[in-house]
């Protein structure tokens, strides 16, 4: 049987791959984005699927709008509100089986083939494999540690045909870490607004913030109806649900929900049930903190191996929140090769060429830190310092 | 902001329209295809949501694999064995959110614009809304009481150009509640196998049987890896989990794992987990034996009603499974209107015409016996015959 033309976009992820590697027992995985389940709050969950099966057995159980249930989606309106200062009705959110779902519905409604999506250089990765299926060219718009450069996303946007998405992570990028700052953010939207171009807000980890205060997100500087914003609870109370949000205007959102009843119905009404009942009965907010506190324990402490111990050509720069450290070598280390020799050591991370769209670049590497205790990463980094060296030491003699 | 291309061949379902007037309080509903409420085994579902929770909280909770729950695929393995005759391995079954999921990707992996698929006239909206987002067209091969009329089948894939896709429902169909004999599945099978072509078996029913024995699964049949069964726990168990399966052969389901990844990652760890815990614990087969218990009394209620009722131009037959009854009026009738009418009266049934892909037949309609109480079916079907007689004698007389 012959394959639809798109399925040629389609490979397997380097992630995948690596991600079964490391799942080997006693390895140290610094590879995956995967949050510490330690933190879920499982005995929580336990009353709240009590509760939940017990009083609404039969309406959790049964069929429900592809919107989502209700009383989750006005939550959420909530959460926009005190989170991402964000002003929006229940009806402008849909629920989403996680948001990697919403990315996936924005290249359906949006894209055609050979349209253009400008996206930060790096970025996540998971944005391609969803939004390949559509066939689009990405042009990757060059990045500080402020996040996009706006000269450089103006003489894409001038020089351009067809672009027709923005897809940023403005908040503790995947993989990099950075977030945007607030002057950045004002000038993009002042930007993109003179421009007829969706913008995709992807925000998985805006309230994995450690140091600092939360900054607006672009979904609340939009007053064109521009910017689709996109929410999980994957990062903030557990990924085992599979539950995201999508926040777009009204006349955007009528076909999301067409596109999303097509593709699914709805996503799972019992998950939907239990996550409001969840957050009804318990404290969100301090479940976050919790997971605050020992994340940003884990991101100081290797953040602080890797000042005392990385060789002095690795660049990088303490995250302000989210579950990553990025880190860019001199441009002769490969760090596919440097994953091979480290896994011969224990030690996973994830090269960062799959984070380019267009590939070509091959010298940095994404750390994830929440993911493993603060003994496996006392034990890990020292581990990867010494390959790293060694990398470093014969491309230097070579 | 400019759509897509692909969405202007997306509407909003009549169904859905439809649902949302019949979800007014008092309405007696032939018009959904939901399962019964009372039925889902809520106590059991909760002891098992908890055994889950107590003693697998964190793996219940975590990300999971694309594929999905290993323990769970090899329960379907066992299902697809002794319910659909297909020998199977745990590699060749993808967990997906619905048997929806499951149409929607076989839709992504092999069709490109202009390409054709062949299915039942008529045949489950839901799959041509799924399947339209990737722009193929629609021929509708000819049906009888038996299945899929193969002479029109040979005829259409010897003078069509570029049949990539067949969609069937060969067990108690939606809408007609029709089922294939062996003869026919058997022809089917011998002629498709001439073809290159996919064909997507859509079976959430096959097990809601009232009389006779299960008849075994195109699939069963395959001997070139040509089918692609989708299966779903909603009918049998409870729709809210979201979960159905899809089985291919190994070389598809290489490319529907990427599809599926992209799409959403994977479906609810918790809901698969408390799903496989629900099936470890108790025993679905009794479960699905009180279903149809219940879905065949209903049935037969229904029937004998509208057979004593039922002006005699109107044409149907008493299903052997599933959850509709599929009535033919004469070509003067159009079911739109008399949808209009019955709701007047307080009771809805889905008009005929959505379930053609190409439009053009008006004058049938479905019927759903599976949601309604007796007591309900009682009152309602004297009310729909009014009706039906009302516009009947009008049409005459006009």
């Amino acid at each position: 049987m012959k394959f639809a033309k798109r399925m040629e976009q389609l490979k397997g992820s380097d992630i995948r791959a690596i991600l079964k590697l490391t799942s080997q027992s006693g390895m140290i995985s610094f590879a995956g984005g995967m949050p510490a389940p330690e933190l879920f709050p499982v005995e929580e969950i336990r009353a709240a699927s009590d509760h939940v099966l017990t009083q609404y057995g039969k309406e959790a159980l049964q069929y429900t709008i592809t919107e989502g249930y209700v009383p989750l989606r006005a939550q959420i309106v909530n959460r926009m509100a005190n989170k991402f200062a964000k002003t929006c009705t229940v009806d402008e959110i849909l629920i989403t089986t996680g948001a990697q779902q919403g990315i996936e519905l924005s290249g359906k409604l949006f894209l055609d083939e050979g349209d253009v999506v400008l996206c930060e250089s790096p970025s996540f990765l998971g944005a391609f494999q969803a939004l390949r299926v559509y066939e689009p060219t990405f042009k990757e718009v060059e990045t500080d540690d402020e996040g996009m450069i706006m000269d450089d996303l103006i003489h894409l946007l001038e020089t351009t045909d067809r672009v027709k998405m923005i897809y940023v992570i403005p908040d503790f990028q995947n993989p990099t870490g950075r977030s945007w700052s607030l002057a950045r953010r004002r000038a993009f939207m002042e930007i993109v607004s003179q421009y007829d171009v969706v913008v995709i807000e992807d925000n998985p980890y805006g309230e994995l913030q450690y140091d600092g205060d939360m900054l607006p997100s672009l979904a609340s500087m939009d007053t064109r109806g521009q910017v689709v914003f996109l929410g999980s609870f994957s990062k903030i109370c557990c990924p085992g649900f599979r539950i995201g949000w999508l926040q777009a205007a009204p006349l955007l959102m009528e076909k999301y929900v067409m596109a999303k009843q097509a593709a699914d119905t709805h996503s799972s009404t019992y998950c939907q049930r239990v996550l409001h009942t969840y957050m009804d009965m318990y404290d969100l907010d301090a479940n976050v903190n919790r997971i605050k506190d020992v994340y940003r324990a884990r991101r100081n402490l290797m953040f602080d191996l890797m000042k005392q111990h990385f060789p002095q050509e690795a660049r990088f720069i303490l995250p302000g929140g989210g579950l990553f450290i990025w880190v860019e070598l001199p441009q002769e280390v490969n760090t596919r090769e440097l994953l091979e020799k480290s896994l011969e050591r224990g030690v996973a991370f994830v090269p960062g060429g799959s984070f380019y769209p267009n590939g070509g670049r091959e010298n940095a590497l994404r750390l994830n830190f929440s993911n493993m205790s603060e003994d496996k990463i006392q034990e890990g980094i020292p581990l990867l310092v010494a390959t790293m060296k060694e990398m470093l030491s014969i491309n230097v003699n070579s």
